[in-house]
């Protein structure tokens, strides 16, 4: 039978967010029902809402850094039981046979990866949404274990700012010895510092402006390079192995090419659109690559939160009521958060429809 | 004691090559003294004489596909007697100790390789003159063994289009089950097609212009796909693991990049500058990568020689005598050459001052 659900949602590029109830479907045999405990705040969920992206359905219930216990599971489920800690991310379902499926890449799934949110469940048509909501009904495969020892607020932002930045440390071999930059310090950036340092990397941050240079070293930052000094961009010349960009908008990456060591590679996050008059000269001149990273598949994301549980790591974060999404939104539009807002899903089962 | 040579040079940006006398060095220990028997006409050899990337130095004598006979070595040298067939491509030396030149990446020196020509000296300062010429003194490691399958004149354009295409083709590893597409269909490109194959790969010619079907078939290519019609490439959508993008001037890269793989990456080998609104978003949601290639490293490039003179590889080439040497620039500006000239330095020779 299906579960009623209270959530907040979207009902127009234009709108706010409000108090919206649903069916969420009946289990299916390998579905696991998750009580929703916290949600990460991402910036995406803000695109998405706002049309950024021009696929918006509405109503839209955003959300896909979610964190709860197992309500229930189907007949078939064999990994999770009641009462299980666990996680969602940014997928809920893939066709599973594909050359990517296969490799373990689920969000580059050939016939299109099943979002959390916004997007039509493969089996019965009906529209996602995300965790903004009271419980959510995931088939196992995309279910994620979390370990004891993180902290179940904390962990929440692991599901998307967290893997995001895991994938690419881990497809470039980061480990000792490594040298790492990170271009921003937002949700993406913090975690980014936090992980590559945790795999033993030398770990630099690129910031435009001064003052972040405290916060910066306490997330693992061994040095601050101020990007709009010259003189800074010039004495790192060469010496990056990998660079994670993850500021979400457009701004020049010219600068930051020639930093990279030779074979170095610059690997785009945040932004997804065109780059005004990107040079290929120091990539033909250094063998240098510019690549792009979505998330990460299923694997990697268990594994990210495994290694996040042996080294204690997880997110800077905000814990709000599900009631100031709004004002948290337009407080993320200013960047005015350290560094990751996260949703306390106990507001929104106390409230009243 | 130094070596008179004749040799054929440029005196100004505008100006046409003519000929020019001047003394080759005496051979160091570890120098091999190289009868000049062919030499192969790149694209670059007219970007440098006409100083279009503004660091030209005049006289200047072009050339860096270099194919001779071993005329002297000095005392130290070990790999090569007198007669042997050798070649030269690009680099004379490089500082030997860096990161880069202990990975055998020597074009990528960190203190700056010494490119053949319009260079100078590591050790006396003098200025480098290239292939256009009789003979070409060369230190040891910068000299290159040219297997006895190979014919003389068609071996030439390997020292510089052959390793620019077969570097990436091995760096990401193409053999049996890869599809690989070449965009352009020039000096690099026919090297690019018949490598490809030999290498074992299904092999893609992005084209233009229609007509070159049954060449670039006889090179190699499995199919032609014509880059101004969208149907054709919207059916090669997320086909290909490697693309090698030959084309010297600036063009649209963004309509290749969708035809990539997920893991899929684009190389450019000929275009150095910026491009117009490069689109970010395949390569995030295609787990993509644009890299850029510069030649090859030497023990590569003896690599690649070897797996020529195996297969049976050389380039499409049309002989030409020196003097004919500006009227040849003017037919490569116009792509009016299948695929290489190639000139033989007995027309050098034969010429009095």
């Amino acid at each position: 039978m299906p579960y009623p659900v209270k959530s907040y949602a979207a009902h127009a590029a234009t709108g706010r967010l409000g108090l919206f109830q649903f069916d969420r479907r009946s289990p299916r045999a390998d579905d696991v029902v998750i009580d929703i405990l916290f949600c990460g705040v991402c910036h995406s969920d803000l695109h998405s809402v706002r049309n950024d992206w021009g696929s918006a359905h509405y109503p839209m219930v955003p959300g896909h850094e979610i964190v709860g216990r197992v309500l229930a599971v189907g007949a078939e489920v064999t990994r999770f039981k009641v009462g299980d800690a666990v996680g969602v991310g940014c997928m809920v379902d893939s066709c599973r046979h594909c050359h990517a499926c296969g490799q373990g890449w689920e969000q580059y799934c050939e016939s299109g990866v099943t979002d959390t949110y916004n997007q039509q469940d493969r089996i019965d048509g009906s529209r996602t949404y995300g965790g903004y909501s009271e419980k959510v009904v995931v088939a196992e495969h995309f279910v994620l274990k979390l370990p004891d020892a993180l902290d179940l607020a904390g962990a929440a932002p692991l599901l998307c700012a967290g893997i995001t930045t895991y994938s690419p440390l881990r497809r470039w071999k980061v480990g000792p010895g490594s040298q790492v930059a990170i271009v921003g310090l937002g949700g993406l950036g913090h975690m980014g510092l936090k992980l590559a340092k945790a795999l033993g990397a030398e770990v630099a941050l690129f910031s435009r402006s001064p003052g972040k240079e405290a916060d910066a070293r306490r997330l693992g930052a061994d040095r601050i390079i101020l990007s709009t000094d010259p003189a800074q961009m010039t004495a790192v010349a060469g010496q990056f192995d990998l660079i994670l960009d993850t500021v979400p908008s457009q701004h020049d990456l010219n600068p930051y090419v020639p930093t990279l060591a030779t074979g170095g590679t610059l690997v785009v996050l945040g932004y997804m659109g065109p780059l005004e008059a990107f040079n290929t000269g120091p990539l033909v001149f250094g063998r240098r690559d510019l690549a792009g990273s979505l998330i990460g598949g299923i694997a990697e994301t268990q594994d990210m939160l495994d290694f996040c549980g042996q080294h204690g790591i997880q997110s800077d974060i905000e814990v709000i009521r599900i009631q100031d999404i709004n004002e948290s939104y337009e407080r993320m539009l200013r960047s005015d958060v350290k560094y990751r807002f996260v949703i306390d899903m106990a507001s929104l089962k106390e409230q009243t429809l």
